[in-house]
């Protein structure tokens, strides 16, 4: 089995390949081959990389996408599109018009988004006209992606990843002392706009547990978070990233007062990257990178495809009826039964008030940048940016897509 | 037949009596009685109507909510629950948290609504028991009670109104020379939180020249309103009331500048009660007062439910497969076709993504607030504030939350 | 404007054309054009129809069905695909196997079904690719050909009518001394599958009386029909041809001992078109035929889709939520709210579980076979028969579908 | 743990307590108490049973069913109302109107599950009231049973079983030389009306060898079962029982011209009660008996609800989405994820149209059959039989009810 990962260049590639070294017991794993735009930085990390993996599985790089997918089983999207530059716009341009500036969330993830369009467009295209493979989705926004590619390009066999739920996993098992795969949950939502209901740990329903825990750690650190008493009257677990909708004014001023993540993460990487050079194990400055635990839910992922034993897997995929008050269409972040290459989503009820209200307004805003970008309009973009619960005043909307328009203009037109 | 009005003490009454005298050549109407807790108001009011009347039919005063009702076929719920002086806290809490001020919008809309939830909950029930009659509601938040009266107490016969829908048929009439019976609309939405997609006049789509229209007066008053371009971007005439949620900045601005509109109003009806004392035509000054044609939407309503006529209302009901993308069971305001007591909405294909973003939102804020109600939980509650798309961040949620139930305390009571 | 009515050469035509004459004082009709494969016959009805029209509006006769339509507003369908010829093989084959040889309902309509769908699938494309009329049909069977052109040919501008609504209406009308536009019903169903639950005359809820009638009228003729428990039992009052279904033994007796119909409809043709050739009023004869009052509902529902009244007609159309617990996309037989070219459906509740038996089966079947012919299979034929309520048993569908296909090898062929 | 067994005196029982002793193992079990109307037949099979359990866990009798459901975590049922006498009623009167007599199927199964609904109704109730138990049900008509239970009782914690799925599972499993969990299915329908599209073996799959197998059976027994074209036609495994619905005229020959099934098993009951007197191990005998399996089914349920492990069960539940094309509501069998007590509906995708016609009709049927048991109405009754796809005509079906009431006039009463 050939696996493609596309954005090879990226600093997060050696953990992706621990990864897979780590299932190579259960599955097997012939070849890894790389693609990327930036062919300096990936040949650093391959050559790193080989350096980890021995003689496990051949390490290849390719020339071009499609040579690289072409024999592929598995295609794994973690490429940045447009760089950490494009990402300096995102989070930098909104910020000047008193809105959240934000990689993925609100205006910074619509500039993200139409940047990354063009780019899934075709590569999805040529995946279809190839090898059929499963893509596992991580360029962000991830679940925004996955909308385009289940709906409007109706390929099916893609799966849109990110590491928040198996690191809220991860989290819960430390706190009882528990496997990954002891945890169960009842989660929904959108990527990056979740919600967790309901926490089991090996079948103990310990979700009133959590929420004294979560109590607990925010009547320590008072200023960082929610008061304690968001939880009791909420009564869900809410994603990290849902902090931008509900205190958006402290959210902004934090972020204002820094310096852009983009710009710390450029920092970071030129470290990394010089390390990459001689390192023969992973150096520990890549947990300051962030994203930690996603190479686990790659891994993890592809092995639970590959073989007949039928695990739980949160990915970002089509409802299907998981969600009883959510239409079938919709694109979600849900726990899926995952066997021999097939993803079943799995009844979990009806979904909360509280979180429907973002899930919807953020779906609906979803479908209409979707359209703008399909249509390439600007009309339809300004209608978008307006829907967002983060988006702009009509005031302000026209001059900051245009903004926005400006600083991406290599990578896509509207009109 | 019977009709009961309840508030009769309103300074609308005049004019709700007019349109029942204009009706009252279609359909037999031997008796409207009235019902007000302010029977001084209600003295001044049913006085002077009763010399509009004459003795087209007869002109009662009742002592109880009860004895109103008892006989009646219809009831028409006008009242205004704490008064205006229920409204000034509405108006004016909010802005001290730098929120939009507004009696049926955002957090405005949710104190009103605690406070009519209580005395439409029994009134209702006492309906139920004794007449069984249909409800024509104008008490506000028109659509959130309709939400509340349909999907939780479960009574039917009832029907939210609201006199946008017809003074925007009653402009399109005049734009084009038409009668309001030659305009239609594929209008859909909550109360005051609406959206026009087409208007047909005479059976001609004249969706586009209304377009050119707005467009056209909105650039000779680019101040007021939304930019010229909102339209060729939106694509769907929108509610007035939407420029609270899509010019949140200026919206804030306008009202926290200006004396409250509650105050305002206080003065006009000191004058226009002045005048009722002795008038015997309706004062020029009503016109002021906002409320323009309510008469005429619940005057040929009642017209249209008594006769086999079939004709079209805009009005709040179970969605019920109008918009084939929204659940069946969301109140909205839509058109439907009205015959001999029956209401059946009519289908209208899908809705549009922009106009479904505000109303899922606020339509699980609604839920939301009901829920809260029911349960008479402050918890509930500050998750329904937050869920708001004009509702306040975190930080002031709970202030907030006090602040309105200690304005309010003599109506409502939560724990 | 111009009406274009395919199958000119009916015996019904004359007919047609007087419901044409009634209406043209209220829309502008400037021209009829008729079109048939069957040129003779057609020549002596047009003959005909020229004496009657007189100058009232322009009558043609066209050589293609492209010339006919191509500047047509209305395009009206009534040609039966193979003639009374292929109306015996679909009344008689289906005898020899035991089953009911009806020409719509089981078997029967199966085969004319699959006759209809290759001509139809033409002449809708045509109209598609010219003038994009609104097509009006009455070419049976009528409520599975709107399903095929509905969902599968995707033309949306294609309205089924029969005339079993507007007998009913009028027999209501009849009993209750009224005018047509004063009965309502609440009807659902398939063409020729349809259910009434509720009638209204003038706004009264008679529904209970017509059940008395109803039973009166079967008390006295206790061999033809249900017996007088029947509506007792199922409340609901059903469509004739549910004979077929719930006296499936009966019935086949009675058809089976009696002459073929469509010998008895060939007999009655000859007559006509003999008194055609003379003829300056239509022949009493012609009610002989069958076919009651179907002028009447072509010709009103053109009125009221040409004005904005706004009125209601029974057709068959795509549900949308008029029945809430049926699918949106089923094609049914309801009541819509026709005005200036728009229909829409109204909401009506949930159907009764009985209806909705008989109603769900047998749209599965209209699909199978809709399915079959697209890919000319007959494997999905023969699944499509033994899905069908009325259809055969396992062991004899494989002879009975290769019977019907050799009968109608001209029409369609199957692999 | 107590794992309480209504309907003791069965026949099945020792076999039942051969599955829990298999499980007791992974799961602890420290009672199984027994309860039966049927104290002698009882006393012999669970003295019988404690000599094949000796001490693993202990074994009880009790005097009534509450005492039994008690402290119970589990409780099964596997009681037969009015027992094999009932049975041979089921079977033998429909034969007399020329109708398939069959236990669970058609008209027999009307008769059994209005014998069944007020023992339901009572024991769920004390269920309810009491241990608040799991109840896995064996009663017939199992899947109509549980329809009545999750739908109109709305007691969530009743799970359908049968025994078919797992025979079909076995059965792949052996062709392909596998183990039960190697076999995945895409399975839904109701009971003993369920359909098969896709088979999967240790992940691959292997439907079109199954058609392959399944056709090579037929052709060397032709006369026995559907035949060859079948499979290729209709592209679906069905259920066994489908037979009744497609060779219906085959079927009806075959059942009345033998011995019915019920007297069949009254000599072979005989015989193993005899057997069970002095057995220590389970008499060969058994397996004539039929329900093979079914305490595999049940043994494995009740282990993987107890555990975390997380294993499919396929069941009679709630839809929820499994099959997209059918309501949420339906109960339907159809693989489960279970796991820690919880059953999660898997999405499916949507189900074939020939497939959807007969699981609709039935199901309407099954809701009559509830409506009419509720309403204690032989009106609704009659409606119910003139629905089902089995059912009677028109003529006979008064008659036939009537026949049917009288000989179960000790269980149950309609008006
Ligand atoms: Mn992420
Ligand atoms: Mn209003
Ligand atoms: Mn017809
Ligand atoms: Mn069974």
């Amino acid at each position: 089995m050939r696996i493609a990962v596309i954005g090879g260049g990226s600093s997060y590639t050696p953990e992706l390949v621990k990864g897979l070294l780590d299932i190579s017991e259960d599955v097997r794993i012939d070849e890894v081959i790389f693609y990327d735009i930036d062919e300096e930085k990936q040949k650093i990390v391959v050559d790193f990389v080989k350096r980890l993996v021995k003689d496990k599985f051949k390490v290849l790089i390719s020339d071009t996408f499609e040579s690289a997918v072409v024999d592929a089983k598995y295609v794994i999207f973690q490429f940045r599109p447009g760089g950490l530059k494009g990402r300096e716009n995102d989070e930098g341009i909104p910020l000047k018009y008193g809105l959240i500036g934000q990689e993925t969330t609100g205006v910074g993830g619509f500039s993200a988004a139409l940047r990354a369009f063009p780019i899934i467009e075709e590569y999805v295209d040529t995946v279809r006209k190839t090898s059929n493979a499963t893509i596992i989705n991580f360029t962000n926004p991830s679940g925004h992606i996955t909308e385009f590619v289940r709906n409007y390009l109706e390929y099916e066999k893609f799966i849109g990843l990110c590491n928040v739920p198996i690191n809220f996993i991860r989290e819960i098992a430390e706190i009882f002392s528990a496997e990954l795969e002891d945890v169960f949950l009842k989660y929904y939502g959108l990527n990056h706009l979740s919600f967790i209901e309901k926490v089991f740990v090996k079948g103990e329903d310990v979700t009133e547990k959590v929420f004294e825990n979560l109590k607990l750690r925010l009547s320590n650190i008072p200023d960082e978070d929610f008061p304690a008493w968001f939880y009791d009257s909420v009564r869900i677990i809410v994603n990290p990233y849902l902090r931008y909708y509900l205190m958006e004014k402290k959210m902004f001023k934090k972020i204002s007062s820094h310096e852009l993540r983009a710009r710390e993460v450029m920092k970071i990487e030129k470290e990394l990257f010089e390390k990459y050079k001689t390192a023969t194990e992973i150096p520990e400055e890549l947990t300051k990178r962030g994203g930690s635990m996603y190479s686990t839910a790659a891994a993890h992922l592809i092995r639970d495809l590959e073989t007949d034993e039928g695990k739980i897997h949160i990915v970002n995929t089509r409802n299907n009826g998981s969600i009883e008050n959510l239409p079938d269409d919709y694109v979600l972040e849900i726990p899926c039964y995952v066997r021999s290459g097939r993803v079943h989503t799995l009844s979990q009820g009806k979904g909360d008030h509280f979180a429907l209200s973002f899930i919807h307004a953020v779906k609906m805003y979803e479908r209409l940048t979707i359209e703008a970008y399909l249509k390439r309009s600007k009309k339809l973009a300004l209608k978008a940016l307006l829907s967002h619960p983060l988006g702009p005043d009509v005031e302000d909307a026209k001059d900051l897509l245009e903004e926005i328009l400006k600083a991406n203009s290599e990578h896509v037109k509207l009109e």
